[in-house]
């Protein structure tokens, strides 16, 4: 990049109030889906984590699978059987993907943040017994994918105090030793609402919410929850923004200050969303 | 169990010097292998984990593989090849088993301590950069089986005194983001010494070093480091109990006062090992 | 004792869900009287107090008087005087009571518990302004017996917080320096609310509260406040038993959570209480 | 007493520098013997140890029996015998005087403290484990007159940090269970060793040292560690000043910076030895 | 001064109830105007602070400017301009108020009350964003005359816990950069409402509220907040009195306890006020 | 600023390594004289400061005097006399000094911070007792100009854990209260090397040292302490640029690990030393 020293300085300088404005604040970024596949995107998002930490914010990452968790599990044999576009889990393949998020994903990104000079530590919904779930669907056909029914943040919080970024991926578990799927947005929402978190950020490979679809310049770059809901039913959102209009519904609703979801396919989208004057994708609102 | 309460009472009581004895002091525990086969056992393991930390100490657990990271590898098609003993590990069989240590194994151990009641945080070396390393073989035919350049205990030294059970996974990494498998014998002895342990306790499925490996009642229950050079030089202590002896050897000298190897096959064979007056296994002392 | 470690561990093992339960909860325990006489039983009951503490719990003990008092006062040429059961205590006689109390049979329980290995600090109702008291008789004719006007926890909470175990006699005092002998149930009872107590123990030489008092078999193992107040009218708890059963009402109406009156005859009857699936004596409780 | 305001208040402001001066200092007082019989005088040295804890030093009351424990023994048909000016010591008196000295003395003076708005509370040397003795004399026909082989502070240090006035009791145990009486002058030498503290004072009936014994004009108002070694064997100090010089070298030795003796009959010695310009009694220094 | 060490002793003991009765609560303190002429009383005043700190009480100085603001304005070629009883205040004229108070007034007294064996530091209400102003006139007749719109005591807290005696200048600002000259009575009694101060002082130059202002044996020892506006209203208190009645009532009113007009030309009134039982000047209370 | 917000976050990210750097570490920026004159550069200087305390690290600063001094002393007509490039200094200029440095320099950049969203607070070394000093010139002709003999860094500790930004003003005292102007580039050499600095930068109003001086394209960017003395004796370094120098050595020696003298002509230009690739002006090293 060939750009002077004084502009650089400049360029910092100007950053300065955003940075001020979410000193000691908590911010959720989720993080997760085909967002992910890009290597150079990923280490992108790392560095963001790791300047926000940095300048004064408590960052949390919450983090998906993606391509991943099929690929082991086709490797594995396991064939992937979806139904209303979720995962038909088995107790076999719950396992495999605890084995592949907590263990492959998770500990990945710690090592790319640690890399990029932070200190991450990665957790899943086990650790110190963070979050309690029972099946989502209660005819059991979808088997192992979860609803949380308790979520406890003192893990998550007091590596915060400690200096660390956790990194939590979406497992949990119930009574009988049974583990479960999480969608990685739910969780999101769910435990930035427990840490009463300023910001939550759902990085996407989408540009955020479109009035058409077809026209990447009809961008919503503000939306209040009763529109959303307005928007869910006239199909104006669809498809997977569906989940996550409601996840940052329900984020706002428990007590999450500022929602956003943002395009993950532009480099440094988080740092653009959180420290300049300028938003990228489409904030949510309550009123 | 048929025993009267007045008796249970009377056991409780009879341990109190021993609890009093090691009040605060760090214990590490190894377990792995075929240690870890049968669920019973297991079970006793992690009942005698949460009850060491419930009386007072700091307990920490490393624990190795077994046979899970072997299956997980045959199913995904990846054949083992094995160099003297030691799995020789190309790049995607050291991912393979990242994920099955730190995924699948760790999280399970994880999940079965919190089921008794204890509060557990699972890590690898990859968490808060804890563990790095660079091949063990500088002729690089056994790929990435590394052996530890640099220890930092702060993240399981921040979890003990946040009152959690760390349980680690022997994973490191190095500088150009390599991953290693580390053997936990190593890894529980080394991080013994960086945490001032007081105790190291290898839970194995052998009684511990026998004069005559024929015969179970030649068990030595006491060796000092000398003697225990003199015993694998004459091939007494031969196998798979040569590495275990020698890390037991590095813990003494980096500083753990009591170094011992105990039979996993014996329920609760911990807790008879510190809170009563018998000793199962084999005792290592420096002198 | 003839019994195998493995045994042993087993019996502690057991032991761990009850005191999970317990865990860094106050223990009021109130010893005195005729339960007091035996010294294998104080030693039992002594270290029952150690491996509370050492577990986990905060153990408080408060000591009534017994045989020392009158014998101490018989050699000093002082006669007892009794009406309704109660020492008529004029000054001298209550400084004597002090002195006993005190300094004696106070200072010994603490040597006793550091002999076992706990450490113990004696306290009185004077040190630190702890407890105020008035002529528990209007008339005065029962002299310088009290009745608590304030009770002021924080010399005791800032010894449990520094890991001591407080053993408390009580002794109050008045404005104009009078001092008072205060009855050990009472001054348990209200401690035990004021600290925020989890439970309140009270070792007495009985079985607990017996439907027919001539038949140990009758023991009630359970009793409610109503209950326990229709069982003083029509006299199934009578004598020595009406002001315990009183104070243990008056714990429960104060916020404690467990009441038990317990049989200090039996060796280790408070571990069997707190940490075993049988309850001695008989529990009080609130519906 | 007759004076302005303003001349009190102008008396204050004289105080200021002296009071900067022992600002978080440990002062430790050893008060006893003839010097505690008058109440007035009692009075008065209660009101100047609430006085300096109010101004910012961390006061220690170390006190003697006095007569009350030859009262005590008589009443209770002991007669007491002596031996070069040292009681002899059954194991039956032993428990007596702890009972006096731990119970009434040391509660008393606890009273007497709180009375006057300070915070004080009563340990003896068995509290928390604090003083081991042995028999002084190893022909053991003193019996249970005991010599300090270990003293462990915290419990003082404890009380200290949360503002309280520790008020000590010279009573000792050992192994066995066993009691002794320990010199008051010794256990506060040692004490204040121990603690590092700045001053000790020994409040004794005595105007100091004087060069001639029958003119109290002759006061010696500073003395080193040599010339009183020398004017003991002089006999110039002689009697009970004898182990009361002893103890101040053995505090000197220990590290105390500045010992006194100072004169009990006098009201507010302490203070005028500590918050004038004018010392009262003997300074012994060093060199 | 000639007294007896003993009277001395006496009268320190004599201040202790009161000492205790102030023991960690704040104390604000308004010095300014003619008070602050005589350098024998300005030391006596520093001395009286220095005692109060170091008795246990968290004294805050707020002080006014005097003469030293007209001669440097005439020095520099300002002439001061007055409307009803306020200067003038233009831009210029400010910042050479801020400069006088600030740096000339505020470091003298800092540095008088470190010789006095003190350690204070001087603020002013810019430091930390202490003070926001406004004009006090909206026509803005008389400049930049400020009314606080916003008071943050926190560097002044937490000066306070660190062990320092906090000086206050009352100069503010707005948000435009401008500074404001703040009325230390106003400044004082504002500060003192915010740190819930348990005593205001203001110290002046008068004996107090005189019932007839040229009878000084007139002296109204006690006035409560309806009388006061009784007689502001009747004329009977005027003049000087009127801006600082109002603060009294306004210290009230925020919370403060205890609010007095003392006699600054009495040498350490201060002291005589708080720990004595004789009132110098006029009390003023809500009731 | 025409740069899209996606270069501005790049340009963010790529200063993460150098904030990393510098994170908790302590750096005192000198700044004062000619480079004070512009208030766009001020502005920049000050907006600077915020970012690097926002960023992590613990930012001092320590500032000179320049053009007001002399301004005021000409309107309060006290003629300047300089002798050897120092200003001849009697009591009433030393206090004149001490008003116009700690009154308006001080509190204005005080106020500029604060509107830049940090928060400063101003203290001279008369504060807390932080700067003790005689005459520099044993002969006294220049009259209060003094050299430290004693300087006491808490009152700036204690503000750098309360989150504040120290700004100080050199000026310090004597035991007998006189007051004594300091060079700023001495204060904060010694002021840095107290308090454990990391850095120390002084903004200058020239390049840095020039091999040339008449050739700006001749900066040295790095000496270290053998060659900075030899360009002294040379006459390379000549003028202001000689004091400078031998303060940046004595911080050198002091402990302080890196030294610059840069320019502060030049907009931003300390972010541009502590986080871009390129240094700016003159870097001081041990070796």
């Amino acid at each position: 990049m060939e750009m002077s020293n004084a502009l650089r300085a400049s360029v910092l300088v100007h950053a300065l109030p955003y940075i001020q404005k979410y000193n000691h604040k908590t911010v959720v970024i989720k993080y997760g889906g085909s967002a992910m596949i890009h290597e150079e995107l990923k280490d992108a998002v790392m560095e963001d984590i790791c300047l926000l930490r940095q300048v004064g914010l408590n960052v949390v990452l919450v983090h998906g699978g993606g391509p991943e968790i099929s690929e082991t599990l086709k490797r594995m044999g396991k064939e992937s059987v979806f139904k209303n576009g979720l995962r038909v889990t088995d107790a076999e393949t719950a396992q495999i993907v605890q084995m592949v998020l907590a263990g492959k994903i998770n500990k990945d990104l710690v090592k790319l943040i640690n890399n990029k000079g932070g200190s991450a530590i990665g957790l899943c919904g086990l650790d110190g017994g963070m979050m309690e779930a029972r099946p989502k669907d209660p005819s059991l056909e979808l088997g192992y994918v979860g609803e949380l029914t308790a979520i406890r943040p003192r893990p998550v919080s007091a590596l915060l105090e400690q200096g660390y970024i956790p990194v939590v991926a979406g497992i949990a578990y119930d009574d009988e030793g049974n583990v479960y799927n999480i969608n990685a947005d739910t969780a999101a929402a769910e435990l930035a609402g427990k840490l009463g978190a300023e910001c939550l950020i759902s990085v996407t490979d989408e540009s955020g919410i479109l009035a058409d679809k077809n026209d990447p310049a009809s961008l919503i770059s503000r939306v209040n929850i009763r529109t959303a809901k307005r928007l869910m039913e006239e199909g104006v959102i669809g498809g997977g923004m569906i989940p996550k209009t409601q996840c940052c519904i329900e984020a706002l609703k428990a007590g999450v200050k500022k929602v956003f979801i943002i395009d993950g396919r532009v480099p440094h989208s988080i740092l653009m969303e959180l420290l300049t004057d300028e938003g990228l994708g489409t904030m949510f609102t309550k009123n």
